[in-house]
């Protein structure tokens, strides 16, 4: 497995270190570590940079919604680069990922939108394509919240086992 | 402990494998398993055959509520149902749950609905009949969510240490 | 370190166990044990005596708001209160835990709150006050929710590493 190496491949890219906007606090940590277990919290999309890029708002159908299902699993895209980003800079190799164990899809969701699920897709289907089957399988909740942090319109953690 | 043993004395039938419905795709494991721990995915209730059963829509006392607290109590019995299946495919033996640790319960929730916690026990209640009270018991959260994957009225989710 | 001198240095009181309200039944565990590790339920806000304190209902900036993020921040402080009551009581001294793995903060949202993470920093800066960047350090998800148990404007849950 070199994931980064499939990360190369799909021309896709790594972002920096969030930007913070002003008046923002993250007393916590993107990743948290103990014995062969990592924590992963909540990240949205970002731009290479590190700033928000959004989408931000409601997912759904309606003629309300600021942000359509497909462009919803485009944002779950982006917060898997936003998590790997996080894992690399906790761990130095994304190979030391050896298993992924369950991910908490949050989908910020208009009040018609039964397909949160597809929206979380965008995390599952590039974990599986990096990871392959063996690694990337995970167990998964993917429920319609009623806001995310910062608006984003969509927020993914994790669990992921680890090697030493 | 035989959990099946009492599951066929209480009369009730562990559903079959999901039957998806029409362009649903599933990236993911309904139940992931790494050492003595097994990660278990959201799951609405289900038919015998596998097949959706609803109830669908929004749990609440409100005249626009399609589902009432009672109905979403019956729900979440049914979620158990659902989790005791995907786990007895998965390890082969409920007995090999030696302790269930965490249990999300995800309702979909009209604005009114205070009372997430009380449909929610309907999971915990039957977990804890099946289990009794030192395997069975466990942590929890029960919020009330803006939507669910298909429109589901109960979602439940969880994690479990099982024995090798 | 000691958890309970520096409680005490700021002026804080752990509650007494819960006081149910009439009709609630809790099928489940405050705190779940097993190994190195403990699963906490989601908590609120509690008076010294156990009685529920609130705030209630939505949190937002909104008129319609019946909390401000700032009450918000203060309830989610009072859910750490609650937190450490529950674990002082099932493991018999708070410096037992030895690690905070990862928060979940539900904020009970009104449509417009964007900052549910400034709310649920009420809890994780006082876990870092009391336990230091070594051991309070943890993964955090913060999202805001449709509706939540007994109406409550803030719910916190956690997985915290322990020792024998």
């Amino acid at each position: 497995m070199d994931v980064e190496t499939r990360l190369e491949k799909l021309g896709l890219v790594l972002p920096e270190p969030m930007q913070l906007p002003p008046g923002v606090e993250l007393p916590f940590a993107w990743v948290r570590v103990r014995g062969n277990r990592a924590y992963v919290s909540g990240h949205g999309p970002l731009n290479p940079d590190g700033s928000l890029c959004g989408p931000f708002g409601k997912v759904g159908t309606e003629v309300s919604s600021e942000v359509s299902p497909e462009e919803g699993y485009e944002a779950a895209r982006g917060c898997a680069l936003s998590v790997l980003a996080s894992l690399k800079r906790e761990l130095g190799d994304l190979d030391r990922v050896t298993a992924w164990l369950v991910v908490h899809g949050l989908v910020n969701a208009a009040s018609d939108l039964g397909g949160s699920a597809g929206v979380v897709n965008g995390f599952s289907d590039l974990i599986l394509a990096l990871y392959g089957p063996e690694a990337g399988t995970h167990a998964r909740t993917a429920p319609g919240v009623a806001t995310l942090p910062l608006n984003h319109a969509v927020f993914v953690a994790a669990e992921v086992k680890i090697a030493a």
